[in-house]
């Protein structure tokens, strides 16, 4: 079986053990005599399957009492919505770090006020702005923030201690590293990057900051119908929860999430090294100290080298290294699933595309 | 290989070559070197697949030009707001037939003014109300239906003429019987009963009837927003419509929906003879006028006689007979993917019962 090396944005790659799984039991799971898209979202089996995505979360993320974990549908684009309906009253402050932060800042302004708390707009969103440049005003509802920026590649090593409430899309390096979970109020993070297929998204809520929720919003749009129901208000998509709970036992027999954070940093290392021992033959984008460990962007000296790279990178069986559209260049996704040996062996095209260029 | 006689409601079975299929290619789709939930939504082979399965969708269907079909998360209670938030004006009109529709009009009422043009609330939802009895106010934005009721069993056998909009929530019978698009100004349905994985929805909108959509509505609600993006302006389920993409073929291979239609016709006359033949032993919940092929609805004489009724069918193998948690009783749903094998054997089940009790 013919295997590519898949750097994908996302969708993108996934542990080919837990594909096998999927695969080995999809006519048949649990013993049920049916396939885990036959089998009914009320039932003793699924709701099973679906506690148990809720621990192994909990328990990989030592997620604290007072929180509660649900699954949603509509992607990052209805998170978009649904946090600033839920929880804007006067206004919201963002850290504006890229597309992302954006795309969350306006959709919440159709709910009320938002405003940039800080922005790295100036340098096209290459780095991540530093704390003590952070204006935030009175009755700010929460702060908003991004945790890695996909098209970027910019991602929070640290994040900075707010006294107001703190709201984090985690979507493009959710479970990519330890989490201190007690200092944000809401965490989501669509799953199509490091968890699995594309069709849901995790949320983690704290249950103080959701009580402070607004009401008078439509049930579908409330983060309480999803808690008070343990996310079958309506049929979940139960094959991305799935598959879901197969990438976390997956994570835990790989180590837990330290061991993830040291195997990514190795892994981005070895692609931002390729970079910066080119000598300016591959331009990395994002500054030095908010370098993402899930995505690498760079550039190449000229659009027409760019291309090329691109063309021969493809043939070569490395497949989504073309940038985002809204910013172009070449990027490299380097999630949890990718593996050492498919880092390397990009580090090694490039580096002999470099010698024949 | 041990398979369950699957009678559950939705999620529910599925055909078994469909399924072989997609754990066959799961490992490689399409000999991209991926699995169909590692590809990019922004790739060439997601988006032939992808237009694929609209052009499918379409000549199926037999879809007229000026119409757009799309695909949506958030499942038939997104649905129940979006199609509010998007038309409903000056008021709403809704022919009652149960929970579902029920839910519809308390989800738009949220938006605007909604009413009954007609309900069958008034006999628990046995039937589909006739069409002198509809009384449709000025000013009504459209009327709402609901074309199959998963819960009480009743289902439209004809669909009447009005001379304003029409929305229709076919969830429970999409594709299972030939339908006159042209009828229809927006047609939406959850998939996880006749096609597919839960997670997606497929939507049929008249563009002349989009034309008239609120604006100031978010983004994400927004028909506009699927159908000028063509279903991509997020991350689409990328795996659910990938699984509908085969159920589609399947169809087509089964001689298309009048074959369809045909055996599903026949599959429910097994079950309904078998509640008709047993001399009050098992009432059917419809009205026979109302009878849904897709949802077989009925009770025995006492609920003592229930419960022995379902422990007795569960253990013989017969999954999914319990009633809805809303109404009790008993339930066999027989969506396309049902054998006619499984209904003769739950028949047999049914008389072989009888006669023991």
């Amino acid at each position: 079986m013919k295997r590519v090396y898949n750097f994908n944005a996302g969708p993108s790659a996934m542990p080919l053990e837990v594909l096998k799984q999927v695969q080995q039991e999809f006519l048949d799971f649990a013993g049920t005599g049916m396939s885990i898209v036959e089998i009914s979202h009320r039932s003793a089996v699924y709701q099973d399957m679906q506690d148990d995505t809720v621990a192994m979360l909990r328990r990989l993320l030592e997620v604290p009492a007072g929180y509660h974990v649900v699954f949603m549908q509509g992607g990052g684009s209805m998170q978009f919505l649904m946090h600033g309906a839920n929880f804007l009253k006067q206004r919201g402050g963002y850290i504006n770090t890229g597309v992302w932060s954006t795309k969350a800042m306006q959709a919440a302004a159709f709910v009320g006020e938002v405003y940039e708390i800080a922005t790295s707009g100036d340098k096209n969103f290459s780095y991540i702005p530093r704390s003590d440049t952070f204006v935030i005003r009175p009755d700010t509802d929460y702060v908003y923030i991004t945790s890695n920026n996909t098209i970027h590649g910019t991602e929070w090593k640290k994040f900075p201690k707010f006294n107001i409430p703190v709201i984090c899309d985690m979507s493009s390096d959710f479970l990519a590293r330890p989490i201190d979970v007690s200092r944000f109020d809401l965490i989501y993070a669509g799953v199509q990057k490091n968890l699995g297929p594309a069709g849901v998204v995790a949320a983690i809520i704290k249950d103080s900051f959701l009580e402070t929720a607004r009401t008078d919003i439509p049930v579908m749009l409330q983060y309480k119908t999803f808690t008070e129901h343990d996310s079958t208000y309506n049929t979940p998509p139960v094959f991305c929860i799935y598959f879901v709970n197969k990438v976390l036992h997956w994570l835990e027999n790989q180590g837990g999430l330290e061991k993830m954070q040291e195997r990514n940093a190795h892994k981005a290392q070895i692609v931002y090294k390729t970079i910066d021992d080119s000598a300016g033959f591959y331009i990395g984008h994002a500054a030095m100290d908010s370098r993402s460990n899930m995505n690498v962007t760079f550039n190449l000296r000229t659009p027409e080298l760019e291309k090329k790279f691109l063309i021969e990178a493809d043939a070569a069986g490395f497949v989504g290294i073309k940038g985002h559209r809204s910013i172009g260049g070449c990027r490299a996704s380097l999630y949890n699933a990718v593996t050492e040996e498919a880092c390397a062996a990009l580090s090694e095209f490039m580096q002999n595309f470099q010698k024949n260029n």
